[in-house]
């Protein structure tokens, strides 16, 4: 279902702390509905410990594969905060202070608190373009394809705001939901993968959950395409129904 | 801080719901925890749609890099699942059904409602061992390191302590949390990164959050080894309760 219009993106999520359990990332999520909403398909994530060579590696084969990269975590002032210069060694480019990242910490940091652990939150590759944010006015960057933000979600979510004019966005894809009370999805899924091999622009997901012991199944339908859509989703609509009468009469 | 008798792992989540936001994943913060208690490393996650090619790739990426991998997800009975014969595929061998698997399917289906849709998910791949679960008994399975287990959290964490018996486990990584409360980042920065560098075989992360405008960072140290996890912790703590008395005067 790929075409030379279609805008993808992977997600880098960088940190320890979500490697060892001890913070549940939310940024994943949150990154995916947004994507979603503006016609950018995420395609791929990775979690990556705060290691340099191990950044690098991930920045340099996601974007080479993907319209965008998005990371997340490691933009802070201390010791185990990487992501900017790793950053710069996979674009293979310096990194030193910029000027309006010092002005921006400034507004929130007094002179004679500027010191050089906070500096650092304003080292920025050469060639990246500033990505501000409103909650605490220490920037995140954009070089080439790759979106550097922080790790602390609300401040990501500023980030988030602030670049997405600056991005390619592409056709939304539309997304439609039937609802498969009570019907195992072994009764299903050889109707759902005829309809699947009947619509190829269309993607049918079958997502089961069990709740006090009733199938509570979810087929879930999408399409850039809406009039596939539709014509999928009856045909959905109208399996699940024939089912359900079926089951009744047995 | 590598030695040879670490025990590493990596998760792969394979499903579109997950990159198109729609489900929101519970398992790698779950899988995190638990390998963290019995002494296995979590170094990397992926996540993957449901393209054979995709799962093809990492499952043989990652594979090659750790102790163990685990996936989660597609092992269910519709069109869209498609791990099993994609981890055959990953490692070269046939996948045909298993007696056993089938004789699972045969305590919670009766025999006219296994149908060709579900008889998929006996489909196990040659010199694979079954991962039972009590939750819905449709097994996972374990092929060399790589342990594939269901998407529904419930069914996971079944499988997930079926298989730990037969794991290689390492020494526990300990951890211990130092409250900063009211310090920022910025200004135990300098101090941290000098700990770090004193013990070499500790970790030692640094995490904001903000609540209602005040810092309430934690500073987390991890070691393998007590004697260094003990002696980093006070040195931390020292450091702290000093920048907090410093800053009281003030």
């Amino acid at each position: 279902m790929s075409d030379k219009t279609e805008i993808t993106a992977s997600v880098l999520v960088i940190g320890d702390e979500i490697l060892s359990g001890r913070t549940k990332d939310k940024n994943i999520g949150y990154i995916a509905d947004y994507l979603m909403q503006i016609g950018i398909d995420l395609r791929e994530v990775r979690i990556v410990p705060d290691v340099e060579q191990e950044i690098v590696d991930a920045v340099n084969a996601l974007r080479a594969r993907y319209t965008y990269v998005f990371t997340t975590g490691g933009i802070g002032p201390t010791h185990d905060d990487i992501t900017a210069d790793s950053v710069a060694k996979a674009f293979g480019v310096g990194i030193s202070e910029h000027p309006r990242a010092i002005e921006l910490l400034l507004t929130r940091i007094k002179p004679e608190d500027l010191n050089e652990a906070r500096r650092r939150m304003a080292r920025i590759p050469h060639g990246a373009e500033l990505v501000e944010n409103r909650v605490s006015t220490a920037p995140g960057f954009m070089i080439g394809n790759v979106v550097v933000m922080a790790g602390v979600p609300s401040i990501m979510q500023a980030m988030l705001d602030n670049v997405t004019p600056r991005l390619k966005t592409g056709v939304k894809m539309l997304m439609e939901t039937v609802q498969a009370d009570s019907v195992p999805e072994g009764a299903y899924a050889a109707g759902l993968g005829a309809i699947a091999e009947k619509y190829p622009d269309c993607s049918i997901g079958s997502y089961p959950s069990f709740t006090t012991g009733k199938f509570m199944n979810q087929i879930v339908v999408r399409s850039k395409n809406a009039d596939s859509l539709a014509a999928a989703l009856a045909d959905v609509r109208a399996m699940i129904d024939e089912l359900i009468a079926e089951r009744a009469k047995a």
